[in-house]
């Protein structure tokens, strides 16, 4: 196999990688060229960004302006942890609206752990006492689905959200913007990985009387929490805070203690929340991080000519994009198969495909984009050595518009993390944006299964080029200022 | 000057960097080879570490035998915190005894702020009301002044320690012996750094009838708290675990949660401990960490023919060091100067030389050794860019007998922390152990005036190997056996 016409095989394998894997499995030297077409072999796209390249392209100079100032307002918000209310009070939203997370969904469409949190949320509001009563209401029509992200909220894993649960609302001071997610509930049989029995119901009323309260005793006392500053601080300790968030967590309850031991009067509750919040939740403060992420990121949306993306969710069935500068349009794709690592007893074939609001933390820029400041996190992703994670948040500069000061890398001597995802680098590059994520089952109540990596669709990326392309004028005159 | 015989000149240069600076500033090409005589020179020292290197030596093999038990026991060492007690009660202190940091030194010899440190206990155990009475006493002769380390105890920085203050107890649950740590005062004007006015002996008299109780009821309520596994985990978390404890501090803030809210009945107490663990108290967890690592460290001392290091310690005028086989003699040399980043207004000649029984971190393994864990802490030592921390631990293997797969960095792939200083790979290599520190104002009372590297002198290791050459026989005739 290894002579060919009387000669030793030298091999340059250009692309494809299944090619050179050929050759690997026969032991025959090769030479593997990263290579990808194109705006996905897209030729007319690819033409008009080869145009783009060409700096005194008018178009070229505005996108650059509208990006600046995108990127200006991402890096530049911050994010203040300010109340906790109820969805019905924060968002006005009614009892029989639930929201969820990714692009839009219809009920008769959901994957099984978004039923599952359906479920849970209407017997929790009340609305129905069994599984069944709860499947025939949503079948009626009576429910509004809607996505968090169309309500200013953001929510991970399944997202689901009603009138009843409390929210944390966080201010970006420098916009003025607000952004709201649910508390985390803890590991377990929790409704936001589609669980939907007596006990997630009961924790979820705990979290509404109990812990919802005390935690807005604390930051009404404290008079606001800096949030940026401890995602800040939690990069510098080994959390990328998505898929790692020990560290954040871990500095909330320190900065949150005084302020909690000065406010609760009920010592038996306090009790209920020191455990609560230090068993088995180190994922605790990821909702403060996804609030203050989307805060950051809406503050940067709408901005006329911006081609960066400023949401990025997945409903389980699809991952949806949003560009700044494209309005509130989603442009969406199947949602990706995680590639990770699964608990004892599971596999690939129980796993749901991507899920979860959790992306707008790579949309922020870290997270899959931060990897590299959270190594230790290899271990629960199975993403190969410390290495393949520096490899994994170098190529996320390639298709990023900016480094964030504030967010830095110790292992990259401290460099700003990759920020703000240009669709015109991800279709110049071919590289796509790295989420790390947890796995659910795609029973409804099994709950998180393994951790891995999605990689988004670059079709996202090419639908939004596309709709880019023809709705922004092209004159090569000049003519066109912000 | 670069023509030297008509040619262009190209040096190599071996050894002292003195003269490559000299090449440097003259912009003349070479190359630096580092190089250090084997033993600092001392041919017979190096004749018989040479000799050491045949495996067919008998001598060698002993050794070999015996530093094999030395790291398995400091490496399975079990360090649990079981108790908080006064040092009366935990070690039998007598009111007119006070311990201190490194190896022994007289009243009338020690360091400014060690002096202002015996003020505080002096006053604090109400054996003087002023710090002239204070001095008046420790002249008059009616004070003994001990080790930490004599007690199985270890105090950062001054590390005086008097009967009443409260101590940390930490049973190696491996070997079944104790270690003693006070609780960290702090930042600011504390004892530990000289400090000996009336809010350092007030905060020493809040840690004893408020603090020490409360840590007290929480230890004996939780049945035993692992500290191996918070130094584990926050060695995954961008801590060195001597000059950054801002993970395992808050990991054990965590940790203690539950039981500190419930067994805290005073609720003005509970709230005013919360203010103190959580306000500029990022250190709060080294003296666990040290009392841990005396833990440790204890077990693997007293191993005949071993020649690992058991101690390492400072009392700001000598550094000294145990050899575990070679009983409890300290073998000592100038405490060094720290080669640091200074806080404003404070320059290398305000500065104490090298202080603190803290050193007890590199002695089992991590600290400076573990650098690579803690790239952050760069940025605090002055000590250049993180691939500088990945070097200054790699060096550390060089010196060390094992690596230790309890505490893992993830930056060299989860390799273990190099362990177990053995003085003759010190000699055989020229490197020294790297100590991170914190750099006291050699004026009592000042406080902490910046933080960096001290390199334990060569001199220590010198004489620990002269000791052991001495001491043991050296048979070629292979009869010895252990």
């Amino acid at each position: 196999m290894k002579q060919v016409l009387g000669q030793t095989l030298n091999v340059v394998n250009l692309g494809l990688e299944q090619f050179a894997d050929t050759l690997e499995n026969q032991a025959i030297p090769h030479t593997q060229v990263q290579w990808r077409p194109m705006a996905g072999g897209d030729v007319e796209l690819a033409q008009w960004i080869t145009a783009l390249n060409d700096p005194q392209n008018p178009q070229a100079q505005r996108i650059e302006a509208a990006n600046a100032e995108a990127v200006s307002r991402l890096k530049g918000a911050q994010p203040v942890w300010v109340d906790v209310l109820p969805a019905k009070q924060a968002l006005g939203l009614s009892k029989t609206t639930l929201l969820h997370a990714g692009p839009p969904i219809a009920w008769n469409a959901m994957c099984g752990p978004m039923r599952g949190a359906v479920i849970a949320a209407l017997k929790y509001e009340g609305l129905a006492q069994t599984d069944d009563q709860a499947i025939a209401l949503a079948d009626s029509g009576q429910i509004t689905f809607e996505p968090c992200h169309h309500y200013g909220a953001v929510g991970p894993m399944t997202g689901v959200t009603s009138a009843s649960m409390p929210l944390i609302v966080v201010l970006n001071k420098t916009s003025g913007n607000m952004a709201y997610s649910t508390l985390n509930e803890g590991a377990g049989d929790v409704l936001r990985f589609g669980a939907c029995g007596d006990n997630t119901v009961k924790r979820l009323k705990w979290i509404e009387t109990v812990l919802g309260p005390a935690l807005r005793q604390v930051v009404l006392k404290s008079g606001g929490i800096n949030l940026k500053s401890i995602i800040a601080q939690a990069l510098n300790m080994g959390d990328e805070l998505h898929m790692r968030n020990g560290a954040s967590t871990a500095v909330f309850i320190k900065t949150i203690l005084p302020w909690l031991t000065e406010t609760m009067s009920d010592s038996k509750q306090l009790v209920e929340i020191s455990r609560f919040l230090t068993t088995n939740n180190d994922q605790f403060f990821l909702n403060f991080a996804m609030a203050s992420a989307k805060a950051s990121a809406d503050a940067a949306h709408g901005i006329a000519g911006s081609t960066m993306v400023t949401a990025m969710a997945r409903n389980g069935v699809e991952i949806g994009v949003r560009v700044s500068g494209l309005g509130q349009t989603w442009f969406t794709a199947p949602a990706a198969e995680v590639n990770g690592l699964y608990f004892p007893g599971y596999s690939a074939e129980d796993a749901n495909p991507d899920i979860g609001d959790s992306a707008i933390m790579e949309t922020l820029g870290v997270g899959g984009f931060a990897i590299a400041a959270g190594p230790a996190i290899v271990r629960i992703l199975g993403s190969g050595t410390v290495q393949d994670a520096l490899r994994n948040t170098l190529e996320m500069y390639e298709i990023t518009l900016s480094e964030n000061d504030a967010y830095t890398i110790p292992n990259l001597d401290f460099r700003g993390t990759p920020t703000g995802i240009d669709i015109i680098k991800v279709l110049q590059s071919g590289s796509t944006p790295l989420i790390n994520t947890a796995i659910a089952s795609k029973q409804a109540g099994v709950g998180m299964i393994g951790a891995g990596i999605a990689v988004a669709p670059l079709h996202l990326f090419i639908q939004a080029a596309r709709a880019y392309k023809d709705r922004e004028p092209q004159s090569t005159q000049g003519e066109f200022t912000r």
